[in-house]
């Protein structure tokens, strides 16, 4: 554009040097705005981005799937003053799965990625916040579909590739009371045919992973599929393609539609089929 | 294409020498280049940032304290096939305090901050790296001193306000060699007189939270303080300030001086006085 506009600028100015001087400011002037325009898209980040939290802490009150037996185990081994001071330190045992965290591609695909595997860049990025709480408030048992997927998209524009995709329920508002968040407050194998709250369809889930090239799908709920689910067939199409899952994320009411930056980090724990995460987010700045 | 241009004008000046146009035009050009570079400072996280991982892996291997009875536990739930695919799920439990982890303020300091009391705000931002393996690697018992910060401040510049420090001090290349990590290989209570290896001293944590108000301290050690302390008074200084510490860092060594921006996520657990740490690190672009 700027070598055209000096082109012509040059064939005029063989004949009206003065004006074209003047065109040629003009031009310099614009191409200035231009570089400055093209770099200010290109850094998205502000210099201090301002984090949310997306994670729930863990302590005795935290959420695990009814089988669990154990959940989250807080052991003290020192609390008090020393003769140098204060002195405090703990130990804990806790399943991969519950709270928020992440899961690896392992859990549901044989010689998948282990949670230590996935890539920074799988879990980094650009995300959409997609809401679906105006449905799936009045209906426990709603599987996000690929129309909740293209309604967005007919509000905000195509999602691009390599997105982490966030899906608000409004579940996320009752953790940590389990009647609430899983339908039913028994625990154990009886808890299992009673369990009634949100997830993502598989078809929903296929269409992302084949047309929208996803980074990560993560939501305010206990499990990528919803409660009834048996076969767990989101989480076979989504962790089959080496793409991990986020679950029980929290304040997800937070965020806006898109212009979101993710960063989850879950626990590096080597060969394990998920993890602990601590998941933020910051907005971009235009 | 702008160098083009400019060459095209002179052409053009070379005919009808009206330097004094093209040299407006280069300050219209060169005022356009310095508010980009304005824009760039101040927007320092490129769009797509690439993350370097500063953390170990969790496994039988992760170090812990000597006086640690047992280390890090991973225990299988479920590993194989079901009627409907492959599934793997674990347990582990852990001391809060081993590998990559985070020391909370209540560590050592009495109601002061527990690792999910901790903000973001305190656990992100603009990181220098301070490279002391040089005095380091022939000194097992050396503390960083005052000094160290001076002779870094010498070469780069003032460190400013709320800024993380990282000290490099070459010992995370051996990890997990407990014997060159920590200077002996023995465990339990015989161990602790025979730990050598460096840290911080005193007067430089002293310093750097009276001079330069740091928001955390990190390095590739097992502690803060050196193996021979026993009073861990540089721990009590910048717990005491509300200030968290980052314990057993790994591959500092791919980190420049400064220009770096660093995210350190601890395990979100109520009421912990430390805890797992994935810490990532990127490079400012300019």
């Amino acid at each position: 554009m700027i070598t055209l506009s000096l082109s012509v600028s040059d064939i005029f100015f063989y004949y009206f040097p003065e004006m074209i001087t003047v065109k040629k400011l003009l031009i310099l002037f614009i191409a200035g705005i231009t570089g400055c325009s093209q770099h200010y898209h290109s850094v998205a980040l502000p210099n201090n981005p301002e984090w949310i939290d997306l994670s729930h802490s863990y302590d005795s009150a935290t959420l695990y799937w009814p089988n669990n037996i154990k959940g989250f185990e807080h052991i003290t081994e020192a609390e008090g003053n020393t003769p140098f001071g204060y002195y405090s330190s703990y130990r804990f045992c806790t399943p991969e799965h519950g709270g928020t965290h992440l899961d690896a591609p392992i859990h549901f695909a044989e010689n998948k990625l282990t949670v230590d595997q996935i890539p920074l860049s799988s879990l980094t990025g650009e995300a959409v916040m997609i809401d679906v709480s105006h449905h799936v408030l009045a209906d426990r048992d709603y599987q996000v579909g690929v129309q909740d997927i293209e309604n967005w998209e007919k509000d905000y524009g195509r999602i691009p590739e390599n997105t982490i995709i966030l899906f608000r329920t409004g579940y996320g508002q009752f953790y940590p009371d389990r009647e609430k968040y899983f339908g039913t407050q028994k625990t154990g194998a009886a808890a299992i045919p009673e369990l009634h709250f949100p997830g993502i369809s598989p078809a929903a889930t296929q269409w992302l992973v084949e047309n929208r090239n996803i980074k990560a799908l993560g939501l305010d709920t206990p499990s990528l599929d919803y409660g009834q689910s048996q076969e767990f067939t989101t989480h076979r199409i989504l962790l089959g393609r080496n793409k991990p899952g986020f679950e029980n994320l929290a304040n997800l009411d937070r965020l806006p539609a898109k212009g979101i930056y993710i960063v989850a980090l879950p626990m590096k724990i080597a060969k394990s089929s998920g993890a602990p995460l601590r998941i933020i987010a910051t907005l971009k700045s235009s």
